[in-house]
């Protein structure tokens, strides 16, 4: 364990280029603690000022961190050097609207191509360990349960989907704590949209997430809901678009910028 | 001065139509206190994603509060039923760089503009007013003064100006009243850029500003400055574009949206 902690810590740059490599592939809850993760979504430069509107209109799910346009693969604000084409360990690309993976998109990119990285909840589950709250997912060595729910987003054009959000079990001493702790991070998905009954959302079953893994929850906890940036892929993929590459729900970009320079005050 | 108090408070969509018949034209600084004000960017849409873009890379001065594409005037989300090419009092139209004003854009809107409604300090004038914290150019009657800095932008293609911001005079035992009162609305400039010597934002003289009018500052106050949403006139200017509709700074479009709507928590 304490040799995972350890490996838990390593800089954003080597875990980019150990990624790049090809020598890690697991989902980047936990990783870097303290940096900012971001999602990408890479459309082509026919669809992004209508995709542009669509995260503009619904800023909790898909807040914009970056954007990049004209095939640069660089972000040069978040992580200059970085390499979007290789540095995440699994990429969804789909071809109307149809899903393959890949683990270096080096090949299919193309000079059209604006790219846009999207907050990422995994950037404060470092202030909430720093808050006393635990996580579940990174106890149990998972990725994050997300969910799609029945709340419809407000569509702009082609784009129109259901949210989708992510869970954390927090102990209902805590909860509070957590909505002070993750308000400060509007960046990245801020504040819950939603504390307890997963009905509340339309969503049946707990232990059976639409992405990410199931994970435990305790007698004393309250499950608590955040927007997540799987809604702009859920979104990509319902627009049936003929080209668009995302990160895999989980297996996010991991940048220099750390978590505080995303914090409100 | 009671009765001017009376016609500050009149709601939003009275006031729009009173500009819209033309029985309005002044600076909506201090009217309908309580909603949000918002500056209006509409672009042709070739340039509409460019220009986004340089927004997202400048939120602090251009921070997008609605979108509206394919020649659309009506803001659906911040005043549903409000008419953009006539509810402001005064527009600032560029062609090719060169300004002309109008009191009604209707001849000339296209269908291909891209209309932005970008965040306007005026909007947490109240917040400030019942904080305590005396608003110059309201107690005067004036526009708000603005200047343009030394600051340069993150630049976006051919977007690309510097920092203009807005000025008030603090009190300085109400300046960190004033930042705390102020960083709740980071969607509409937020906490002040720049504390006290204009010098350091390469300002000579305050009593000579670029937009707006100049106002009193007591010796026991403070200059403070907010990013103005008139850097994107300013982007939308400089970048020469063959056509662009603004509105005036200071001569706001008021929207129905509360401010509180708009506040962190």
């Amino acid at each position: 364990m304490k040799e995972d902690e350890g490996f838990l810590h390593t800089r954003p740059k080597q875990i980019r280029t150990e990624i790049h490599k090809g020598q890690l592939s697991r989902t980047t809850a936990g990783l870097c603690p303290g940096y900012a993760q971001t999602n990408v979504v890479a459309i082509p430069k026919e669809f992004a000022l209508e995709f542009m509107i669509f995260c503009q209109r619904n800023p909790k799910a898909c807040p914009i961190l970056e954007m990049i346009d004209n095939g640069d693969a660089e972000p040069h604000r978040m992580a200059p050097g970085a390499n979007l084409r290789t540095d995440i360990s699994v990429y969804h690309v789909f071809q109307d609207g149809v899903l393959t993976e890949y683990s270096d998109v080096s090949a299919l990119w193309r000079p059209d191509l604006v790219t846009f990285l999207l907050g990422c909840s995994f950037t404060f589950e470092d202030a909430m360990i720093r808050a006393g709250i635990p996580i579940r997912h990174i106890e149990e060595d998972k990725n994050v349960p997300m969910y799609s729910t029945n709340q419809l987003c407000d569509p702009a054009g082609r784009f129109t989907t259901h949210l989708v959000v992510s869970m954390r079990p927090v102990p209902a001493n805590l909860v509070t704590r957590v909505i002070q702790v993750t308000s400060r991070f509007p960046g990245v998905h801020g504040a819950p949209i939603h504390i307890g009954d997963p009905k509340g959302l339309g969503i049946m079953d707990l232990s059976v997430p639409d992405f990410g893994d199931s994970v435990s929850i305790y007698p004393n906890e309250i499950p608590v809901f955040w927007a997540s940036g799987v809604t702009a892929t859920s979104a990509v993929q319902h627009a049936r678009l003929p080209f668009v590459i995302t990160n895999a729900p989980g297996f996010m970009f991991i940048t220099d910028r750390q978590d505080e320079d995303l914090a409100l005050y």
